[in-house]
C-alpha cells in the first residue's frame, strides 16, 4: 500500500468506501499561504456525484475540514490533515456481492493481495478515494496560480466514440468546461456524449471516455530527469487514479506516425524567451518542462460496475450470474476531470519545489 | 536530477554522452543469486546501436564490468556497480551546434534548468544514459525468471504508419523478436518497417513508432494502490525512456470507445486460480496484477536529431538553418526493444519485493 | 517539514497543539492484523499528563479513533488512519509569550524558518505531536510481539543527578516500569528522583533525565548498511522525539574508554544459535541486529519552558523578563517512556519489512 | 541494503574493501559549481590510512577519479559519479578468519542478514566504503563553504581515558586539527593520546575514542521537523559511520543533570539577528538551526580487530582461539575525523536545499 504522493509537497491519502471518514495529509505545504476550507470545498464539489443526470445521482455532500496545519486562515508550513466523514458507513447493498469478485473491478486483486477486504462497497478501490487527491490538489493549485499564474484545466475529450476535437486549448476555461453537465467545451459534441450516456444508462451498461487537461504559464525548467522528467510524473500520477488506461503527452501516439521534419518543434524568439512555433512535444523537451503549455490526455475505461446481467464466476470458481444492483455511474470522465486537475497539480507543484531547492534562491520564506 | 528508480530494488544511472563512462549503481539487489558480467552483457549487446542497417553505425562496441556487489559469482546482496566506459570522450561533430538548440531536443530545457549543459552530445538525456537502465534490468530479469518464470517479451508493433497487428502474445519470444532487424515478429509488417525506415533516412529524417510489451507468469498481488498502482509505475517506467510520448495497457486508448459490458474481463476458473477470459485490463485491476499476462504499449516520437535542414531559432532568438551532421538513428524502436523490457523488469521486481515485505514470510535469505 | 518516518511500515503525523486534532496516518501495515482502538489507547494513557504529582496536571484524557484501514477488528492493509481531537483549541495562557520566543524553546526557529508559527502553545514542537507516533508505535509493537515475540520495554533511568543502576534488563517488564509514578524499577533510585522533581518543581524550575530501553528477541539480520543502520535508525528516530539531546547504544559512550580486549563481545553457542557472552555491542554488529538484546539511552534535556522568571530578549532585541504561566511539566522523562518505546518500535518493524522483502519468502498474506 | 543518504543531495556509496573498487553516485549536486578531482582528494588524502604511527600503515594510496557529471570543471547538475580503484582486489591475510567471525565485527551479522559475505575483509562494513561518504562529502562542504561560509571543523576529543578539553570551537581550524598526528589540538592532551595509542598498538589491543565537530557560519532555519529534524539527521548520519555507539549534541548527556533555569540558552540581540547567550542547545531548537554554532559528539568504540587472541566460537559454536593477522588500526578516531565533517556536510547541504525549495525564491539556477 502506497498512499503517499509527491517528494517534497506530499499527499498521504486514507479511507476506504465505508469507514468512519476519508481525506488526505498534506506535508510540506508553503507556509503563509491564505488557505481555508472553501477553497478546497470548490473543487470536491466538482468531483461530487450527483451533479446531473450524467452521473450517479448519491447525495454525498460531501464537506471537507482542515483538521491541522492552518491557523487564522493561513498555512504554517506542517501538516494540512484534510478530513470528509462518510455518511453511509455500512450500506448493505454490496452485500451480495461479496462471494462472487465483479469483473474488472478490484475485488479479486484484493482479496489476493491482502489476504481479506474491505467487506462492502470498493475499499480503497472505491472512487471515494479520489476525495483526498482533490482536497490537496485544490492546495496545491492555488499556490501554482497564486505565486506563478499557472492554470490547469481538463475536460472531457471523448466519450465512447464520441470525440471532442473543437476545443481551443489556449483560451479555455474551467466555467466553460462546466457549462455543460458532461465538462465537454465543445458545443457539437457536448450534446452527442450526453446521449450516449443516456443511452447506456437505458441499457444498464457503461461507458468510457478521455480526459485532456492543459497547464498553461508553466515556467521553463520542471521536470528531474531521468527517472522523474514531468511528463513520466505526470503519466505515474494519471495511471493512479481509477480506471485509467493510458497516457499521452502532446502529439502522444499519433505523433509515432509523423517523420522527425514534421513532428519537431522549431524554435523561435515569443517576447523576452524563446519558444516554439508548433508544440507537438506538448510543453516538455527532455522531461523538462520549456515554456509551452503542457498538454496531454487520460484514457478511463468504461465502469466495471453495471446492472446487466454478467456471466462470472465466484472466488470457488463456480459459473454465476452478477448484475449490480443500486446506483452506479454510467460514465465516470465528467467527475474524473477535477481529479486529473488536481494529479496535475500536484505533480507541478512538487516539481517547482524541487527545482527551487536545485536554485538555492533564498532560505527565508 | 532524479537519477534512482525503484523503492527497493533501487538503480541509480550516471554518465553523460562524452564523459568517461555511464553505468549504474543497483542497491537492494537480493543476495545469492548466480549473476556475472555475460548475463547483463547480452542485453547491452541487444541495445547497441550498428546492428544493422537499421540504426546508426557507430560501433559503440559496448562492454560492461561490475565493480562491486558480486564476488565469486554470486551477488552479496550489496551495490553492484556497473561501468561502462565511454569511446568518444569528446567528439567534435557536435560542436557547431552549441549556440542553438535542436528543435525537439533537450539542448533548451537542459540550459534552462541547469544555466549549463554538457558541451557536446545530449548530455543526461542522450541514449546512452539507457545502457545503465538495461545494465540494471538484466539483473532484474534474471531474479524474476528464476525466482517466478516471469517472462518478459517486447517488440516493434509500429513504425510510422505501418503496425503489426499478427503478433501472438502468448508465444512470442526474444528469439522471435531478433529475427528480424527492426525486431518485429509479425511476417506482414517487418519487411514494410525496413522499407519506411530506409525511405526516411535516404530522406535524412526520422520516424516514430511503437513498443510493446508483454509479461507473462507474473503472480498475483503485485502493485501498491493507491498511487503505486502497477500500471502507475509502468507508466513512470516507461516515460522516463527518452523520445517516449505515450503509454497505454490493456485496451488503452481503444477500450474507452467500448461500453463495460464488451470491456468487462469474466472471471472463470483456470486450473487452481481464478483468471479471466479476456483481458483487457491487461494484467491489472485496482492497480495489482491477477494473474494474466500483463501488456502494454509505449509511443515513441521520432528522432528529433535530422539531416534535413530545419528553419529554427539559435539561443539569441535569430533565426537559422540547422542541418544535423554525423550520423542519426532514423528510427529508434529496435533499441528499444530492450530498454523497454528493463524498465519492466525493474517495475515488476520492486513490486515483487514490496509484496513479500508485507507478507513478512522469511527473515533468512 | 518531514512528518513521516520509515520506509515500508510509514507513519505520518499531524497536529498541532491548539488545531482541531493530533494524530498519524499509519501506512504499509500488514493486514489481516487484529486490531482495536484499545490497543493504542493503553499507550496513549501512559504518555498522558496528569498521571500523577510527578506530571503537569492538564487532564488531556485523549481518546483515539480510528478512522480508516480496519474493518471488523482486522487491519485491511490499508492506510490506518487515527484522530485524537484536542480539546483546548484556542486558549489564552501563552498569549503574552508571543512576543518574547521562549529560550531553548523553538519559537524562534518556527518563526525563522517558516515567517510565521502556531499564535498559541508550541504548535508542532508541543508534545502534543507525540500522541501520533505513540498511537503508530503502539501498532507497530502489537505486530512485533504476536509475530516475532518481540517485547520494548523502557523505563527512566535518570532524573538530574539521580541516576538508576539497578535494573535488571533481561527481567524488566512494563508493569514493573509504571510500579512507580516516576516510572523507574530501581527502588533505591525512584524515590530519589521523585524528591528531585518535587524540588524541582517548588523551585518553579525543571530537570532533565535519560530514558534507557531494551528490545529482547529482536531475531537476527535487521538493519540496512551502510546508511540505515539498525542503531542509525534508532538515532535518528530517539533524536526525533522533542527535547532529546543524545543517544548511546550498548556500551555507548563510555566505551570509548575501554580497550577492544575488553570490549569485544566473544561469540559462544547458545542453544540453537550463535550469540555472544557479553554485550558491549548493544544487540547490532557492523549495523545488524545479532539476535542479542538491543538497549540503548535517550538523554532528555530540562524542559525549557520554566515558572522562574528568566532575562531574555523579544524578537526586537530588547531585554524583557520572561516567567511562563500555567503549569508545565518539571520533568518530561516520565511521559517520555511510551514515546521512546514507539519510537523503537516503528523502527523494528520497519527493519523487519525491509529485510522480509530481501527474502522474498512468500507473495500471499 | 540502503547505500543511499539524503533526499535531495543523495549520496550512493558502493564497494567492498577487495572488489574493484569503491565509490559513490552524487545525485542532486546544484550545477555550476567549480570542482576538480583535487577538491576531493584532500579530503580523502585526511582518510587515508598510513599517515602515522597512529594508523595502520597499510599505502592505500587512493586516487579519485570523476566519472561523470562534471565538464571542463564545473558541475553540470547531473550525477557525479565517483571511482576510487582498490589497489589489493584478493589478498589472502584474512582467509583463515572466514570460518571464524570475529568478535564485534560484521562477519556474523553479514552472514546471517544475506546469507553470504565477501570471502575477505570487511565487506561492506570495511572502513574502505567510507571513501565514497569522504568524497561526497568534500563535494558537500565546497558548496556550503563558497555559498554560505558554513565551516565544518572535526576533531579527536577523547582517546581511551584521555579527554581533551581545551579545545576553542570558536576558532580551531583543520590545519590546527592536523598539527598532531592524533588530530587533537589540545596541547595537554594530544602527547598523552598518542602515547595511548602506542601503548595499545604494544600490546596487540586497540582503543576507543571520540570525534567532536562544529559547524559555524550555518544560517537560521535548516532542519525538517518532526522526524527530520537537523539533530535527527545528523544522529542518524554519525551513526551510520563504523565503529560508532552514541552521538550528543550541545549539552548532551552532561545537559541531563542540569536545571532548565541553568540549561536555556536566553536571547540577546548578536549585530543583525538574535542570537543566544549560551549555547547548551548545540545551534538547534525545536529541530531548526538558531543560527548559533552547531556542535556535537561521536563515541567510537575501539577497533575489533586486535592481535591478542581471543576466545570466542566458531560458526558451527566450537570454541575457538582468534589472533587477528596482518596490521590493523589501533584507534580509528584520527582518521574518522574527515569522515565526521563529511556526513556533517551532507546534512547540511541536503537541508540547505530542503529550505530552499520551501522558500521558491528562484526557478532559475
Amino acid at each position: 500500500m502506497s498512499s503517499t504522493f509527491g517528494t517534497l509537497f506530499r499527499v498521504t491519502t486514507f479511507g476506504e468506501s465505508h469507514c468512519p471518514g476519508v481525506g488526505a495529509v498534506v506535508d510540506g505545504c508553503p507556509p503563509r499561504l491564505a488557505l481555508t476550507a472553501e477553497d478546497i470545498q470548490r473543487q470536491l464539489d466538482r468531483r461530487r456525484p450527483g451533479q446531473s443526470a450524467m452521473t450517479t445521482d448519491r447525495q454525498e455532500g460531501d464537506r471537507v475540514a482542515i483538521l491541522s496545519g492552518v491557523e487564522n486562515g493561513h498555512t504554517l508550513g506542517t501538516p494540512i490533515a484534510l478530513l470528509v466523514p462518510n455518511r453511509d458507513q455500512r450500506p448493505g447493498d454490496y452485500a451480495e456481492m461479496a462471494a462472487v469478485p465483479r469483473p474488472s473491478h478490484a475485488d479479486f486483486t484484493y482479496q489476493t493481495k491482502y489476504g481479506i477486504r474491505a467487506a462492502s462497497g470498493g475499499g480503497r478501490s472505491s472512487a471515494r478515494e479520489t476525495i483526498g487527491r482533490v482536497a490537496a490538489g485544490a492546495i496545491a493549485e492555488k499556490i501554482l496560480a497564486e505565486r506563478f499564474g499557472i492554470q490547469v484545466v481538463a475536460w472531457v475529450s471523448a466519450v465512447g466514440e464520441v470525440v471532442a476535437d473543437g476545443v481551443d486549448m489556449a483560451a479555455i476555461d474551467r466555467q466553460t468546461v462546466d457549462g455543460t453537465p458532461v465538462r465537454c467545451p465543445d458545443p457539437a459534441a457536448a450534446p452527442a456524449m450526453t446521449a450516449a450516456i443516456q443511452a447506456a444508462r437505458d441499457d444498464q451498461d457503461s461507458l468510457g471516455g478521455m480526459v485532456s487537461c492543459v497547464c498553461r504559464n508553466v515556467p521553463a525548467g520542471l521536470g528531474e530527469p531521468v527517472f522523474d522528467k514531468l511528463e513520466a510524473l505526470l503519466a505515474h500520477a494519471m495511471l493512479s487514479i481509477p480506471a485509467t488506461k493510458g497516457f499521452e503527452i502532446g502529439s502522444g501516439f499519433a505523433g509515432t506516425r509523423l517523420r522527425g521534419s514534421l513532428h519537431n518543434d522549431p524554435f523561435v524568439q515569443k517576447g523576452d524567451r524563446l519558444g516554439t512555433l508548433s508544440n507537438h512535444s506538448g510543453g516538455i523537451q527532455g522531461g523538462i518542462s520549456n515554456g509551452e503549455a503542457i498538454h496531454f490526455r487520460v484514457a478511463f475505461k468504461p465502469p466495471a460496475t453495471i446492472g446487466r446481467a454478467q456471466t462470472t464466476a465466484d472466488f470457488a470458481g463456480r459459473q454465476v450470474a452478477l448484475a449490480a444492483k443500486g446506483r452506479h455511474d454510467p460514465c465516470v470522465v465528467p467527475r474524473a476531470v477535477p481529479i486529473v486537475e488536481a494529479m496535475a497539480a500536484l505533480v507541478l507543484l512538487d516539481a517547482v519545489l524541487r527545482q527551487a531547492a536545485r536554485c538555492m534562491g533564498r532560505l527565508q520564506p
